[in-house]
Order: structure tokens, then C-alpha cells, then sequence
């Protein structure tokens, strides 16, 4: 795969699954909306500050984060470390009309935060083969980008109709 | 979720996500195809030997694996043991026609091996809630039960028109 491919593969995504090991060492893996990126190795992910993995990256923000695309039989396995915020920019950047119904207190709802994963290596799977991503690549491919919310609603729509399933 | 729903998630999937914490700590995760069940605990995968998760489990064969419907947000995370079977009967259970096109030397071989893994606790989410499934509540249901594939395409076919993204 292309660097473009790879991005292309992370923009069009609307769901992205995290990993990370517990305080006993078990892998606890969630399924999470994710379509805030900037370029390959930045990800931004809102979530309930009383969850559990919120609880856990406060101590420890070692993580991995997994995006693909079972119709197309693409991959990538993104290996890093999870940040947690509480600014009010980060909150206001990926507040949307109406997510008052998970967050009654709106913005400033102390059980709002924000989870921002940086990758330091990647790994890509396709039909044709695999490869790394190293984080000099990455930091390449990224460089000059913001933060965006790539997700296209069309796009996904026709994604599905392939055939992939959950 | 009663045990009988999060049974239906297990037995309509395609796919299944399997996560490992690596010898370096790292979490690697895959997606993988996994429609052969025994109950809740007990989940089959054929995979190449040659892989390096396959490598992996035979050294350590802690491992999580995660099930989800994303367009009713459901989810199943199963924390257990990953054993790599190489005797023939488990990869006859498993063989299609044509699998030749990923093994050339058929059920026999060397490149080809089978995944069990045994959960030894869940969590499931819904939007209606989350709940945990302990070992013995797993063991009570999963009693009788035989090694069965459960995918049927229809009902897949029928989740993704409801617009599940991978």
C-alpha cells in the first residue's frame, strides 16, 4: 500500500478499534467512532471520562489503535500512546449539535474528554502484502497538517454496500 | 444483553478482532475471519503458521478477542488463552474447497494451523448498558455444545444494508 492508500483507508473510516493492557495485563480492546485525524499518526476520539480505559490512560497511555476495511481486506495497526484532554479547545473542536444527550452538561460536562492517539509505528495489511510505517515516515507524511474530521457519510454508505459487516 | 443476544452477536459475525501484547509489550491487533463457535467461550480461527502472531502464541498465548456489530453498537470483548493446533482433525473441521488458493499443499500443509481460543472473561456493551460474563456463567451455558461454523451469509448481507462500517 501507498501512504496515500494508508490515509485514504484511516479518512474514510468511521469506526477504529483501541487496545490497551489492563493493570492485571489483560487486553481490553473497544470499539470506538473515530474520523478526527491529522494525516497517519495523530487521532482524536471523545469518550466518557468515567469509562474504564479513560480511568486506565490516566496511568498508563500506552495503546494501540486498529482501523480497516473488511471489504476491501485492508488493514492498519497503529502502535502508540493515548493522551488524555480536558481543554476546552479539544472538547469544542469535536462537539457536535446534540451530543448533549450523552453529555448533559454540554462542553464543559466533566464526563466529556478527549483521547488523542499519536502512533510511533504501523503496520499495514492488504490482499497484496504488508509493511511498516516507521515514525520518521509518518512524521514526514503528516508534516503541515491540522487535525480534521474526514468522515463522508457518502463515502461510508458506499463502502457497506460491499459487503463488510461489523 | 442476555447470554442468548450476545450469542447471536457471536454467531452472526464474519469477522472477529484478536489483540496481543507482543515481546516487546507492544499491542498488536488483527482482523480475522472467525465464524466457527462453541458457545460463548470457545472461538476457531485458521491462520498461517507463518504469521507472526501464530509465532507469538506459541510462545505465549494470552490474548483478547472482540466481536462487534456496529450498527446496533454492540459489542463483545473476551479476554483468554490462544492454543495453535497443528493435528489434523481440527484442520479438516475447518478446510473449504479451494482453500488451496492460500495453502497450496492443502490440509496438510505446514503453512496452515488452527486458532482456539478459550475465553476466560467478557464484557459486553450495548447502548442499553455493559455487563460482565464471568468464566463459570460461560461454562454453564457453552455445556453440550460442539465446535459449529454459525456465519450465514443472508443474515450478514442483511446486517450490512443496515450500514456497518469495518
Amino acid at each position: 500500500m501507498t501512504l496515500q492508500e494508508i490515509q485514504n483507508l484511516v479518512d474514510r473510516s468511521l469506526f477504529a478499534t483501541l487496545a490497551y493492557a489492563d493493570a492485571e495485563g489483560r487486553i481490553q480492546i473497544r470499539r470506538v467512532f473515530c474520523t478526527w485525524h491529522r494525516g497517519l499518526a495523530g487521532h482524536l476520539i471523545s469518550t466518557n471520562t468515567s469509562s474504564a480505559h479513560v480511568r486506565h490512560f490516566l496511568q498508563d497511555g500506552r495503546a494501540s489503535l486498529y482501523v480497516s476495511d473488511d471489504a476491501r481486506f485492508e488493514g492498519l495497526n497503529l502502535t502508540g500512546r493515548m493522551t488524555v484532554h480536558f481543554e476546552r479547545p479539544w472538547k469544542e473542536l469535536l462537539w457536535h449539535e446534540g451530543d448533549e444527550i450523552y453529555y448533559p452538561g454540554g462542553i464543559d460536562d466533566e464526563d466529556y474528554c478527549i483521547l488523542e492517539f499519536t502512533a510511533d509505528e504501523g503496520r499495514f495489511y492488504r490482499y497484496d502484502g504488508k509493511g511498516i510505517l516507521s515514525a520518521p515516515e509518518m512524521a514526514e507524511w503528516d508534516q503541515g497538517r491540522t487535525y480534521a474530521d474526514t468522515y463522508t457519510p457518502t463515502l461510508n454508505d458506499a463502502n457497506t454496500e460491499e459487503g463488510s459487516n461489523a
